[in-house]
């Protein structure tokens, strides 16, 4: 059983509405749902509905989501779920992300690598790079995470078993990010415009790399009413492409 | 650097085809592209490119998708990283699932939730979990997956960091689930039909459950050509609605 | 060459925004791109820029999304324009509606059956019948539309080229729609939920109808920058699901 | 009533499988439902169930999918419904074609202007000209198509109420077709990658051309069984963007 605690993290649902709060005893949350005294729910169990307030543990979506500070667009889920997925990280991966943003794949990587693994992630823009170290340094749990506030290209310790790039031109730091990946290891890329994955697939095809995929991801919502399945009236209709390839040599 | 073995995987891509193999030394691979011995491979790095074939580590998707017996249609990687997320397993959870089928989503739970971490999991169907252990003993790693043939109904072990269904009618096992959940956590649910969203969220919404939600997410993989670059000709329409609930209690 | 005339239709875009408007001599059209003096372009050719303001002559589209009154939701471009192609609608054909709503696809209907052709439309709710009412006054041309404040069922002079049925039980007046349709036509229906597609389904399974058919369309806009080619951020995610069927009858 | 006639057009429905033919008395089509002898329903009402085959009168969709021989890619019926509308050709038109491929939109905007309308088609290909004046001659019925083996660039006769352009490169004859086409009318084209998507935009961009848009159309189809609703297991997933554009002058 997860307790609420005083100073710890939690969810509200109000409707259609959440709100992530770290809370403190004596205090409380004022919405249109009323006054939530924080006092009356420390010490309970996560997962309770009091009045019109539904109050949960944060996920790691929920912590992305609610409670980062954006100063860039942020990878949605949908994707980031799918990225971590392909570049294949896993429990004791290293992982070399290359334009931090405001941290929200860095941090669902870092959940992904564990304790035992490790992300490093560079960004160049110093108010970005201070935004995500807040985001990560509030809400991240194991210390896995070197952000660099600087440039990949003077980076040489090698040997990443993943790799990401989220910046505007990722084809110019694509041999260097190779130099830096174990044979057969993935990178994946996001791009939002098609002119990019263009330059991309020129890039990736122009040597060292295989298995190059290209690729978007739609995500749908239905409303919940049980006699009347339907999708809600409006969905994002893009947030990026990606593209993974692997790196490979000659025999 | 990861070396190939002899008695190890290897993933061999040639053109658009994939071949997920265990490898033996004196022994080859004759495809489309010829003849490809196993001894010239073994003590290589992966991430080689030989004649027309490049081979590489397999990854967690390429084990799912190229070596796993399918007895059943399995969840699809775009579906089910996503429901990992969800249902936010991660490095040391213990996670339920009824209705192992092939056994595919419990291999990528296993992967997430790691050696500190537990996935029990119930298929009904003899034929099918016995397909299931197969894969999972011949793939899996860390010996943290539980396949019990038999019913959900008469398991009592409960205090799951986070569930999955996917049955015909998870309705029925809809509470049982819920009493096995940790207080907060989350369930998640996979349905091909329009009709069974409906009897979820009428299950769903009995009580019990909140932060309902119901959506689908479609994949649309793009050609690899810079100076054509478009979705390919056509693409899988439909693999399932996914549903996402939490449990919660009256303070 | 399409010349302004005093009281004629203009379409107005100002960037991203449209007016449709009726113009008189002497007035004019205050927006953010400033004043729009009608008497200045009266005589003119349509297709003119003058000052930030296009003018064009109105399509059907325009007068469809940016001059009728809605009390209803509509039924969109994207939808109506495949409606009218599949259930056959063509010069000279008399094509009845059940549901008239606000009147877009009425006037799209009287649009592709032109002067030779005729719809016969019902609405129930007086309001609605109206506004539809005034919307094909002011904008049809032909006078080839007949709109009914009354119950379909009380309508016996059959012989309809197609039909289109665009209420909230469409199965209840299946029979008698399709009592009223020649042998072979087509008749189309628009839903906004999957339990409705289901009883549908009922409906037309039952008898007198082949060639079934249900679907959804999806329309996905982008942005109009070269050097950025990408989608738009969102869009409509789900107007209704349509469905077809023909008329049949045993040998 | 309208009657099947020797010589007549009827289409065929078994299961899923559509078979469009012209019939003679006397002779007979062999298919998996048996054999279907013309001379038992020549005479008999369109629309009716003989065995396991339905028999309908073709529409313009049957005729363009099931009838027309393919030479090229054709437009499909999801979007040429949307293009026919969007250009706004209607009843009466005269519509500029550059690029007729198969004749599939050549045939539905023909059906769209009428007998008072007329489609000027150009098609350079003299092998795709045949097999399209042979598809227009064979199902056309008003003798309102002009097709013409030649280069647009030698045509002089404008004033053109809409167009359309399906070529590879349409940005090379974007300034002449405008010249053909009336003040503030509308011009569509359709090219397959996201390249040629920019490539057009700076042409369109260039000059002469406002109220540029680009956009896809998604069609989705479901099955038909009431207790299972649900998407179809695969789709087309692109055929092409859709670009449209008004013929605009400073004033």
């Amino acid at each position: 059983m997860s307790v609420i605690q005083d100073n710890g993290l939690i969810l509200i649902i109000f409707k259609d509405r959440k709100y992530l709060k770290r809370i403190t005893e004596g205090q409380s949350f004022h919405g249109k749902g009323g006054a939530l005294n924080y006092s009356d729910i420390i010490g309970k169990a996560y997962g309770i509905r009091i009045g019109e307030y539904d109050i949960y543990e944060p996920t790691t979506e929920d912590i992305v989501m609610y409670a980062f500070k954006r100063e860039t667009q942020i990878i949605f889920p949908k994707d980031s779920s799918f990225i971590v997925f392909k570049i294949n990280a896993k429990s004791g991966s290293r992982v070399l992300e290359v334009g931090t943003g405001s941290g929200a794949l860095t941090y669902m990587l870092a959940h992904t690598v564990g304790p035992q693994g490790k992300v490093v992630t560079f960004e160049l823009e110093e108010r970005h790079y201070k935004n995500a170290r807040k985001n990560i340094e509030k809400y991240g749990e194991w210390g896995n995470v070197e952000l660099r506030n600087e440039d990949v290209t003077d980076y040489f310790d090698g040997g990443f078993d993943a790799a990401f790039i989220d910046v505007r031109e990722p084809w110019i730091c694509l041999e260097k990010v190779r130099s830096l990946m174990k044979e057969s290891a993935s990178v994946g890329m996001i791009v939002p415009t098609a002119n990019q994955i263009s330059e991309l697939l020129k890039g990736l095809q122009g040597g060292g790399f295989g298995h190059i995929e290209v690729m978007e991801i739609m995500h749908r919502k239905y409303k919940t009413v049980a006699e009347r399945v339907r999708p809600q009236d409006r969905m994002i209709a893009h947030t990026g492409y990606l593209v993974f390839a692997r790196k490979i040599d000659p025999l």
